[in-house]
């Protein structure tokens, strides 16, 4: 018999940093300064609150740190409320292919377990590029043809749980089989549905895999026992999730191709599929118009899953709004920005959006990739004016520049921490590789 | 649009005792002394002795019992301990029709809330049997034709946390909008797949599925929002889960059918399909011959799902043993009675079990009902004996009997509270509805 579950786990434990190529290391790195941006940018998001008003009750001892928040909770918590402020803007990265968002969990669980465990640099970006990986390689054994999975599978929920057990499971030591037991116990957590979208659960759903995948780390390192065959067998994740799915896609060129070399730090705090389209009209906001009355009409074309999954156009709130293509396009063509400002009620409600986004028609194309998108503008004056966008900023294929992670870093800590202090966290994010305790930065820092 | 989810919130928040057939209510008083009974029997269960180990290190003030142990956690903690409790050894109670196990979860979320506030005994049965009601309600829509969907699910794992969210929620005071959102929270964490069986997490999913409910049910009434369709809507729970799902299950005759009616407490502690089986062989161990070695051959025939989910021939620990319907016939036989002595290790490894166990044969006949089975005996002196079980103990056409659950109950304490006072706490779960606060009786009682 096929033999993944066990495969991936042996990978996993055995993989030393000396056998990651640099660009997949520096791609570890970019992954983990954008999640500390984003976790900071989260931090006070009212879904924070609630969940935090919650867990306080029930919580442990204050172990770890609530990044950007005075609270401390047990490290259990601690990944979850992270994991949620991460992910709450919608704003962390994506593996498009699969609409798969790793970091945002994965991160979250690894630097809570460095509250517990003194973990150096080195290991804590290992273990979160081989987080990402086990990942990557579940999404695409369910959803990159010749697999298949239906769409509203939430993936990251999913794939999150079993990815970070075993990159917990790596930083605690475990043996072999409770490695194999740690992978199953996440996998068999996988959990979520679009249907979720715009609400707070759209941010949860990520936070749990993350609390989980720790969770089953710990528990196997008990002796918590799950089966052998969690993700190949019969009535196992592959077989119940993918209709098919694609084994192959979990250990073809393991250690040697990176599929987590495809996950994009997310230019814009909305859903992916609508990023081309922001891309579009950001270009088309810097052409020669000046008032937003000017224009007649605005018509996008974007990919099939970019109105599928983010058709709203009346949206009412802010959620709504995180996944409404309309609103993005007239949100960035009145304010002639797309940063957390624009998903704000505020924005939403903004007369010169609201009567923009009224005059704002998608159509879908499925000639079009995920990543791009056509705008057309059509202004009174009887001029129209084009974009077309082929790759979007934050794809595979035109990934944001460090420097642009920097400067999303900046956006988002901005009213949270001085700009000097921001830029002092962004070197240290940069240098994590040469500390020796990760838990060390976060006193002084996270805090 | 079809608002099922909203329906069933609608429903639950404003369902009273008094609109209870008595038939209902009995049946939830039964429902609650067979948990009482599991929970005591598998608290010394090694998964539970793993999951305890775990989480002590970080569970917030010891608000709550753990039955039959003296730890003491945070309500949901005790919730996930306590339903792990119940689920260990496949022993509490099953919907055949989908393969069902509402009320481990249900019970342990409840009487851990029971710990943080007061909650009358009716309450308690009523928020019981509506938690039931909603997760049979919900399997049938994904799983009883025209509904179809994958045998894999592991069904309780998803029903589990939404049934119990609206249950809790009702005993929290939620508003409606907030009860459609303890609804969604805990749909969308619906989990667990069946290639998890013969190993810890069989027992933890349920457990999880407790546990997220009540968190999911505290969420909302911290206004932690989720979709107003999370049920019924595009890539929302039955879209995602059923292939096709059957939404008119969820509300057809509510309030005057109660689906819960057909969960069933367990005669035997193993999978569900497994007992028409030993039924049979229980019959056949009555009859005239005396040693396992007279025993030429056994020869099974089952329904099909009797066969597929519990098929291993050559169990070699207690769990493989657990759904194996080879293990069940040679030890009903061998050792005339199939209680939890028969799923130790020591059963398992018994040289006269693994003897029989080798010449026992199974077929799949699709003919016979999943409660229905067909046992042949050939003797070596040339005498064959014949049992056919139309409808097991423990279905929903044949129900034990008051009594037999009361043996059932002195069987799973035996060994951890002496038989007086176990006498005494059957009196207390017969009378619960009697009481106006439940957790009066955890202290003397449950721990």
């Amino acid at each position: 018999m096929a033999d993944e579950s066990r495969d991936l786990a042996r990978y996993v434990r055995e993989a030393r940093w000396s056998d990651l190529p640099e660009q997949v290391r520096h791609e570890g790195r970019r992954a983990f300064l954008n999640w500390v941006g984003c976790a900071f940018g989260g931090a006070r998001h009212p879904a924070v609150d609630a969940l935090l008003a919650t867990v306080t009750e029930f919580a442990g001892k204050p172990q770890a740190t609530v990044l950007a928040r005075s609270e401390r909770l047990d490290i259990v918590n601690a990944a979850l409320i992270n994991g949620l402020s991460a992910s709450a803007y919608c704003y962390d990265d994506t593996e498009l292919d699969t609409i798969a968002h790793p970091t945002a969990a994965a991160a979250a669980a690894l630097l809570a377990l460095a509250e517990r465990q003194r973990i150096s640099g080195v290991d804590f970006i290992l273990a979160l590029i081989l987080a990402n990986e086990v990942q990557c390689r579940l999404a695409t054994a369910l959803a990159v043809s010749p697999a298949r999975c239906h769409v509203g599978l939430y993936m990251t929920g999913y794939i999150g749980a079993p990815g970070i057990a075993l990159a917990v499971g790596k930083l605690l030591g475990l043996n072999e089989q409770q490695m194999v037991w740690a992978l199953g116990t996440g996998a068999c957590q996988g959990a979520g549905f679009r249907a979720t979208h715009a609400s707070m659960c759209s941010g949860v759903i990520p936070a749990y895999a993350g609390r989980n995948g720790l969770l089953a780390g710990l528990m196997a390192a008990h002796d918590f026992s799950c089966s052998e065959h969690s993700l190949e067998g019969r009535n196992g994740f592959l077989d119940v999730f993918g209709s098919p799915a694609n084994p192959a896609a979990l250990t073809d060129g393991l250690g040697t191709r990176y599929a987590a070399m495809a996950v994009a730090a997310k230019p814009y705090p909305s859903g992916c599929f609508i990023h081309p389209t922001i891309d579009a009209c950001l270009e088309l906001a810097a052409a020669d118009w000046s008032d937003p009355e000017q224009i007649e009409r605005v018509d996008l074309t974007v990919h099939p899953l970019g109105l599928g999954l983010t058709g709203g156009q009346e949206p009412k709130t802010a959620y709504d709004a995180q996944v409404s293509v309309y609103h993005w396009a007239a949100a960035a063509l009145v304010h002639r920005r797309a940063g957390l400002e624009q998903t704000m009620d505020a924005c939403v409600t903004d007369p010169a959006v609201v009567a923009l986004r009224q005059r704002v028609r998608a159509s879908a194309d499925e000639t079009l990739g995920p990543d791009e998108a056509r705008v057309v503008l059509v202004l009174k004056d009887g001029r129209t004016l084009r974009a077309h966008v082929r790759h979007c900023l934050g794809s595979a294929a035109r990934p944001m520049t460090d420097a642009e992670l920097e400067e999303k870093f900046l956006g988002q800590t901005q009213g949270i921490i001085p700009e000097a202090r921001a830029k002092q966290l962004i070197g240290q994010c940069w240098a994590i590789t040469e500390s020796d305790d990760v838990s060390r930065l976060a006193p002084g820092v996270w805090g």
